[in-house]
């Protein structure tokens, strides 16, 4: 049976672009391996998959008991699969802290503090002497661009920014113009539902005792939304209230002036404005330089509930 | 300020081998790094130390505050200094199973499952171009000899195997005569003090809900051992109950016919017998062809205490 490779639930660019080449490139060198997504392909991903013409992994909606599987961009147990204690992890490949994750087993773990997790697997790539095509430099392309918000985030490494640049001639595009339409497709947030907006890319986190979420959204109008703030604070609630979450922190970052509003619900409200040394107004402030969640968030939060 | 390197607590030939190892790898790469010990260096690691004329490490009491460090040849923290959780851990090389080890903060982690760290290290001299001395290839491979107990234990890999023959040879010494004289420097108990015997290479397991410790010496004659079962089992009695353990189990492993004859004692004592289907008298058993702590006996266990 082939093994199965799969990204964090609510897929981004990297999870769902590193499943499909990690399938490729495990594939070429002889493994049976297949991706899969936990989740809605979004639009900026869609964007990417269409521009390189690949199709996207089909939809896993449970992972069968000891099935094999390899995780890419992500570990921690709450942002995989429901049962993924079900199944038999026997490699990860990825670029976040380490959490909430263990093994019976010993297996095979690559973790390193680089931007992307795109940018291991083109490392590996050329570690293994295999060619990247046209498509595949396509996909870790777009993934990096995606998660150093074209090159300007603090999580990108030189590493990165290398992969990048070498990524784009083998892809044939050029890495500005692309790297813009891209983000601008997955910044277009006029279809969204307020649904939409919280669960999009929404990720789940242990600090402490505590639970958090923490949602993110790219636009180019942080106006735009909240203008719906009323109709958004009524439905984190109910999400605080069902998951028992002691904070949920919504972040809209915008991808031009690389700045983020965060609206911050549940009991630790507080925590966010002490770590950030902000004043929240109307449960809302302003993050200047912030648009990383792993780097400058998540960490920041982490040292307020475990101090 | 150096970052330092260590394995776990217990230290046995792998754990300060692959310590003393990478700091002199990451020195030739230019990094500043020490290696340390969690512990007293054992006989057998001594004999090895002494053969390839290399100082052990210093003792490390206690880690500073924000310490850089990198762990090899563990991740469980239960494992690691009593306080990992103040030090900032930058970089992990391991290769066993992964459980109750989490960073804030993205990390370098490269875990693989083979018989030995050095395994790993010895590729990672590679990949890095750099040179093995005699003193660094002898240690590799004294630490792949004791944790593949001479290549027979069902941990060790074609990894492992081909890995030893390439060292024996830079380090200048027949496989099988270094390794058997090493293994018995490591197997002469006769100095030992119950005590001793029961904390030289012990390590602690979270299973399920329950805490289990588990012990393992090396011998070339079992009955030696089990004459001083009545107090092994009387200081036995002792760290359960100091400890809170569900379960102590000490494998006594005879080297020369590769099987093991447990002592099993506390609450979970069942679960040995049911794990392994063998029927404990006197409250032990011999269990043919279990060699490793790892493979065969943490994976047999956990699995009854979380089915």
């Amino acid at each position: 049976m082939a093994k199965l490779v799969f990204g964090h639930k609510n897929p981004d660019t990297d999870t769902i672009c590193s499943a499909v080449v990690y399938a490729d490139l495990k594939g070429k060198l002889g493994e049976d391996v297949e991706a899969r997504r936990l989740g809605e392909v979004n639009q900026e991903t869609q964007y990417a998959l269409n521009y390189f013409n690949v199709e996207a992994p089909a939809l896993l909606e449970k992972v069968e008991d000891g099935t094999e599987v390899v995780l890419v961009d992500h570990n921690e147990f709450q942002q995989s699969a429901d049962n993924i204690e079900a199944a038999k992890i026997v490699e990860v490949i990825d670029h976040h802290r380490i959490s909430n994750f263990e093994t019976k087993e010993p297996l095979y773990f690559r973790a390193e503090p680089v931007g992307c997790t795109a940018t291991i697997l083109n490392k590996m790539y050329k570690e293994n002497n295999v060619e990247r095509s046209k498509e595949v430099a396509g996909l870790l392309l777009s993934a990096i661009i995606s998660d150093s918000l074209l090159l300007k985030s603090p999580t990108c490494t030189e590493e990165d920014v290398a992969a990048a640049r070498e990524l784009a001639e083998i892809a044939g595009v050029d890495l500005e113009t692309y790297g813009l339409e891209m983000l601008k497709a997955g910044a277009d947030l006029s279809e969204k539902s307020v649904s939409d907006l919280l669960t999009m890319d929404a990720k789940e986190f242990s600090m402490g005792d505590a639970k958090v979420e923490i949602a993110q959204v790219n636009t180019v109008d942080l106006s735009e939304i909240y203008e719906k703030q009323d109709e958004i604070e009524a439905e984190i609630n109910q999400i605080i209230e069902s998951k028992s979450l002691d904070l949920f922190l919504f972040v809209v970052t915008d991808i031009l002036n690389n700045d983020s509003e965060v609206l911050a619900l549940g009991r630790g409200q507080a925590n966010v404005a002490t770590g950030f040394n902000v004043e929240l107004q109307n449960n809302r402030a302003l993050l200047k330089g912030v648009v990383s969640r792993k780097k400058q968030i998540v960490t920041t939060l982490t040292d307020e509930y475990v101090k």
